[in-house]
Parts: structure tokens; C-alpha cells; sequence
């Protein structure tokens, strides 16, 4: 029996999704709590591998046992098990061949830019602080030339190993406004290592002024990472949704 | 030569304002900077003597020195020895009799509830998770009744010390929503110990419908602490504001 979890948590105090050596994984977290549950050992598989500091409001992640534990209890019986930064939200029994990354999905990110004069320490930990006044007219033009299916490799991490296309499909890229939160949101079939990060990093660039909105197309079109801008950091990135298709 | 500093933090790793025996306070983190600063030591005397987990958006404290350094500058020299948790927002020279206690002020602390069917881990150090639906317009009644000058010794911790009156002028309490996230928000010449707390413990006890909201009133009336509702965590409760009159 095959059984996914929504899974949300607070990334800070860990590596990021997937198992390492260093440091802890939010992975191993939620293993150990359901082994501790099962009495066996378990494979989670996730359908994003969050990097260290990312956060989650919707990773989904599946494993398979034999035991029928009551699955209307069981986000309970493992939130008892695990810390306060990581909830199981819900769990549900799947098809035995379904698989969390290898099916159609519209993933959804949220990137958080506190945009003011001084870094309240109560937001540092879910977004990045910006200084200087960004233009969010600017920002919301260059996120328009994001949306669409292109070749974003200029977005993704260098020396990362892609397996097969870069294209992608961005069904959505926009900005919302909350007073000084500035939230970049986009949604589509898939990212690329850091892609959500270093567009960021490039509206930010756009919304300093420091390049005008048309030239994301420019940097989309040189499909070259070293035209995009910096890496954002990570406590300003949130998984907030998976659609499967 | 008298210096007031206007101070931001996240209250969650620090037992709480002022120094004591056990933890670490964010006086004792503030101060520590300064004397590094300085070369000399100081006394740092704050506004308000938050507890254990509670932040502050404006927290106001003084110390003395006989060195001038350039008041301009202070902020940023501050913040480079403190750690991201605290931040110096501003600094002025103030009168040599001025007293960030003993002045008339007006104080706004905001309290924070997450009212949603799960704890967003990524919420849950600067509010407090409340799963059944609350009546906002319930809670919104309870908090008129709050308004006004009144004798606040049922919302006063059993226990305290209270010196002189218990009277308390309370100029505004309203509720603020944002979605899933309902803020109560009090503004007065001052607070008894804990008295937010119990305020927002008595007022969502009055959104879940176990007391009606005119019960506040009675409450008041009783001058009993153990008549009004539970202290609510500290983590929801914010200092936002101190004015000087």
C-alpha cells in the first residue's frame, strides 16, 4: 500500500528536503517518525527537493508498507512524533505505481522580499530584506516575459545536473503586495535547481533599477546563467502548492 | 549624556526582557554590545520588561555615557554586534532626566491568533494556533468592553507585584483579520503584567462561544483573576508601538 503525505515545515533548521550527511533533513525527519510508527523501515519520496533554509506549506512525499494504520489518524499519530517546524497536513492511500515527481504536476512558489527600512527581526527568517525602495511596476513587467514555455537554463544553478530539457512551462508569474512584503508567485510544470531563486535574484536586480524589465527577455533568450542575477537566499522560498494533474 | 534606543526583536530564543539567572535576556545582549562599543559599562532600562518568547517592534530603553560617538552611526555600530534576533532601529540624545518608564506614554501590543485548520509551522513562532472557527464579531464586542479606564486586576498574573493602582486607561482594543490570521490590538497609558495575555486568553475563549461577549464586562466588574480566561502563549503577543506624550 502506497501512501502520500502533504507535509508542511519551517526549513530553517535543516539541510533541506533530501537526506545528507550534514545536517539533518526534513526526509529523515518524517521517516523517523513514521518507522517509529510502523516498526519498519521506510523510503519517502518527495516531490520537490527543497534546498537547506527553503520552506513548505505543500510537499507531498509517499511511502510504502504493509501495516493498515487507521489513515484518517495517521497525520496525528506523526505530527505527535515529529517537531513543531514540520505538520503532516493530511494522508491519503494512493495507486501502488503512482510516483510524486513523474507525473503532470503545476508546482506553485512563493518568493518574500520585505521591502522596508529595517529588517524586523520577526521576518527574517520567511523572507529577504531589501533596503532601497524597489519599483514594483518594474518588477510585475519583467515577471510577465517569465510566463510561457522557454528554455530557462539562464535560471538554474550552474554546474547542476539536468537530466534531459530545460524548457519549462511558467502557467504564472506575478507580484502581490501585503504593506512592505513584496511576494513573487509562480506556478508551473517544473523548475529547475534554483530557478525560482535566481529569478528572483533578477527582479530584484529589475526592481533596483539596476536593468529595465525587458532585458529578462534578453537574459532568457542568451541561455546563459552568468546574464541572469544573484541567487536569492533561501529563507525567502516557500513550496506553497502541488497540483497533480 | 543621556541615549535612547528604539530596539526590534524576536523574543523567542531569550527569557525575555530583562536580565536574569537563567537564559539569556535581550538586555543583557543589548547591553553587551553597547559596552563593547563603548569600552565602558552601561545600564540599559527599558520601556517594558517583556517575558519569555514575546517580541517587540518598538521597544524604547536609555543608558548613559560621558563618549560621544556619532548618534547617526550608533544604529548600524550596534547592529554589527548584535545578533539577527535584535535590531537597533533608531537612537537619540534625550534629556538627562528622561525616564522611558516613569513618562506618560501610550503602548500598543498586538496580539497574534492563527485560526485555520492546521498550525502552518511557518507561523508558529509569532502566533498562537487556535483550530475551531472563532466569532470574530463576538470577539469584536468583548474587546468595546475593554475600552475605557477601568480597574485591570483581573487581568493582572496572580501573584504580581503591582505597585500603586491597578487602574489602566485603555484607549483602543480592536480585532484586525487577515485572512486565517486574526490580530487584537490594544493601545493604553499602560499594562498590568500579563494583562494582553489574559485578554486575548479571555477573548478567545469568548470567539469559541464559551462566554458571552457582555461576560467581559462582568469580568471587569469582579475585579478576580480567576474569572477571566487563561493566559494566552507568549508568542503570539507583539509590543508594535510606544508613544511619548
Amino acid at each position: 500500500m502506497r501512501i502520500k503525505l502533504i507535509i508542511a515545515y519551517d526549513g530553517t533548521d535543516y539541510c533541506g528536503w533530501q537526506v545528507q550527511n550534514n545536517g539533518k533533513s526534513i526526509q529523515r525527519a518524517v521517516q523517523d517518525a513514521i518507522e517509529d510508527l510502523y516498526g519498519h523501515e521506510v523510503m519517502l519520496t518527495g516531490a520537490s527537493r527543497t534546498d537547506s533554509g527553503v520552506h513548505a506549506l505543500h510537499q507531498v512525499a509517499v511511502f510504502d508498507t504493509d501495516k493498515d494504520i487507521g489513515i484518517r489518524k495517521l497525520p496525528m499519530a506523526l505530527n505527535v512524533r515529529l517537531p513543531e517546524d514540520i505538520r503532516i497536513r493530511g494522508a491519503e492511500i494512493v495507486a501502488g505505481d503512482f510516483h510524486p515527481r513523474y507525473c503532470d504536476t503545476v508546482k506553485t512558489y512563493e518568493y518574500r522580499i520585505l521591502n522596508t527600512d529595517f529588517p524586523d527581526p520577526t521576518k527574517r527568517l520567511y523572507s529577504t530584506f531589501v533596503h532601497p525602495k524597489l519599483s514594483r511596476e518594474s518588477m510585475r513587467r519583467a515577471l510577465k516575459y517569465i510566463e510561457g514555455r522557454h528554455d530557462f537554463i539562464c535560471f538554474c544553478a550552474s554546474g547542476s545536473n539536468v537530466e534531459g530539457s530545460t524548457e519549462r512551462t511558467i502557467t504564472k508569474a506575478e507580484l502581490l503586495e501585503d504593506g512592505d512584503m513584496i511576494t513573487i508567485r509562480i506556478s508551473g510544470d517544473g523548475f529547475l535547481h534554483n530557478m525560482v531563486r535566481i529569478i528572483a535574484g533578477t527582479v530584484i536586480k529589475i526592481g533596483l533599477n539596476a536593468w529595465p524589465p525587458e532585458y529578462i527577455k534578453a537574459i532568457i533568450d542568451s541561455k546563459d546563467r552568468r546574464n541572469a542575477g544573484p541567487t536569492a537566499p533561501a529563507e525567502g522560498l516557500t513550496l506553497t502548492d502541488i497540483i497533480y494533474l
